[in-house]
């Protein structure tokens, strides 16, 4: 069964789409109120809110899928920024002739990641365009946490810790070999994750400053982004940085710079000297952080240096251009 | 100037965009943080979410934009369903090519309604896809609000009384002209409008039970929703309508049902008899309630029936198919 016009009329065929494929794995209570708005429960005085579009090509790939990523991205934007991640809400925009199963498949995912995170989907709309307009499905998710620590680049200090939660790149290039422009195989998956089990127990660090995933434009420009927004400089040793070899090798071979490269289930840390070991002892004692690593050290100068493998110095740059691979 | 595929690149030239279009005139504290969340202040135990995608071609028409109309329909879905909308998330999805100009008047025009209607722009994304795709520009916005009356259908009760705020079908024939497939003028604009100044003041009704705006599916898809989550029935007066002149002419022509056009400022509410002249009342002060009428009473038959002028009666059932026009 293939997704037509009229299941955007808003109609009887919205209501069949709805009930079909996303009701039948959203299976939270307050979504099904079905009602113009959800009202839920806050503890707290303060909210964190984020949103992201996706509209990726392929749609699946190795290690995940569009939904898997919009919900691993919305979890991970509101724990890098101190929030519990608590509810997310979810916009479809769909291609007609979309095959029901694709969509299934991608919603049943969703429903999954967020099961698996603690994370309800509260919130739903779904709209239905011409063919040829969007890639089969692109999707919203915004979503809210309760707020817990004030995190930002202006807490950093000069001498503070710069930590990765594990490899890097790989995101980046399994998006790239999975659009089939290459004839490589690496194996190399996707590291699509939600980040909240791994990162929510750092918000007892007492130096915490900053938190980032490094998706688009990758560690280089969430880096650049903070010495740009906290006046400070970051030293990072090549060395140290986790790459994996398959990802290393297609880098040299298509021209791609690791460190620009998009992740989607990795964090950058800052923190204080003093709690470096006990925020990489927290971080290793969890799957998703056992590659975690001190890869450099907040400086006064302003600006983002590599310090290379053999002991060159090379300064990091806002990409003028697109990131390769574009990912999205 | 015009957007191109760097522009979603997350680099140099996202920042640009970003800068030039969205935060010239999004002039909003909490935005400007430029974190991956924005945390925000909330009172009270519970919140309002709700989400929508905006699709709709053109995207100007006469009366609004679809920056405008993505700000008042989460504005208004979150107000009817008895919140006091607070923030809103904008979520851009760009075709290479647009030029930045439309992209200008577009979140100038979100910001005015945002500004007017006292309801902040707290967080944001833009992507950009291939020309071809999207048709110049997709915005999902969120909205968050202060949760303060639980409205629902399953509140009404028989005897109650049903209210319509003003005219209703502007909007659907606004845009169906606007497309330039038919040769009519007929000066109607689209009711485009943030609702929450005239309907947060009824949240002091005690009898009110539920309000929702008809907008895609019209007046008798959101009553025959009303009547399958209740369980009750609506009787509706056709002679107490409101539908302007020109609309009538139109649909006349045209062969659409002004019941089923698409309303953006306009809202249906359901309140107990002893306080519809009060809420009448409450609606007439405010310009925008200034045409509302009782058109019609909650019943116990389950069903959707209008009374037709003549003294038929014609059961409303949803439609199959898309309404007429297709208006997103």
């Amino acid at each position: 069964m293939k997704v037509e016009i009229g299941h955007g009329s808003g109609g009887k065929l919205t209501k069949e789409l709805i009930d079909r494929v996303f009701l039948k794995y959203f299976d939270f209570p307050e979504l099904k109120s079905l009602q113009d708005a959800t009202v839920l429960p806050v503890e707290g005085e303060k909210i964190g809110i984020t949103t992201d579009s996706y509209v990726i090509r392929p749609l699946f790939f190795p290690g995940g899928n569009i939904g898997k990523l919009s919900i691993c991205g919305t979890i991970n934007d509101l724990t890098v920024s101190g929030n519990v991640p608590l509810y997310v809400s979810v916009g479809f925009i769909i291609e007609e002739g979309t095959d029901f199963e694709i969509l299934e498949k991608i919603a049943e995912s969703m429903a999954e990641t967020a099961v698996k995170s603690n994370v309800k989907i509260v919130a739903g709309d779904t709209k239905v365009v011409e063919r040829g307009k969007c890639d089969g499905v692109y999707i919203n998710t915004t979503g809210v946490g309760k707020n817990v620590r004030n995190l930002s680049p202006l807490n950093a200090r000069e001498g503070d810790v710069v930590i990765v939660t594990g490899f890097i790149g790989d995101h980046g290039i399994a998006i790239s070999l999975a659009r089939e422009e290459f004839d490589v195989e690496t194996g190399v998956l996707s590291d699509c994750a939600p980040l909240n089990s791994l990162l929510v127990p750092l918000f007892e660090i007492p130096t915490l400053r900053w938190m980032r995933d490094p998706t688009r434009g990758g560690l280089a420009t969430v880096l650049i982004e903070f010495s740009e927004s906290s006046g400070l400089g970051v030293k990072l040793y090549e060395d140290k940085i986790p790459v994996r070899e398959e990802v290393r090798f297609v880098c040299d071979m298509l021209g791609y710079d690791p460190l620009y490269l998009a992740n989607e289930g990795k964090a950058v840390i800052v923190v204080g000297r003093e709690d470096a070991e006990k925020t990489l002892e927290i971080l290793k004692s969890h799957e998703l952080g056992k590659n975690a690593e001190i890869i450099g050290e907040v400086t006064g100068d302003g600006s983002v240096q590599l310090i290379t493998s053999i002991g060159g110095v090379r300064r990091l740059e806002l990409l003028e251009e697109d990131p390769l691979p574009r990912i999205c």
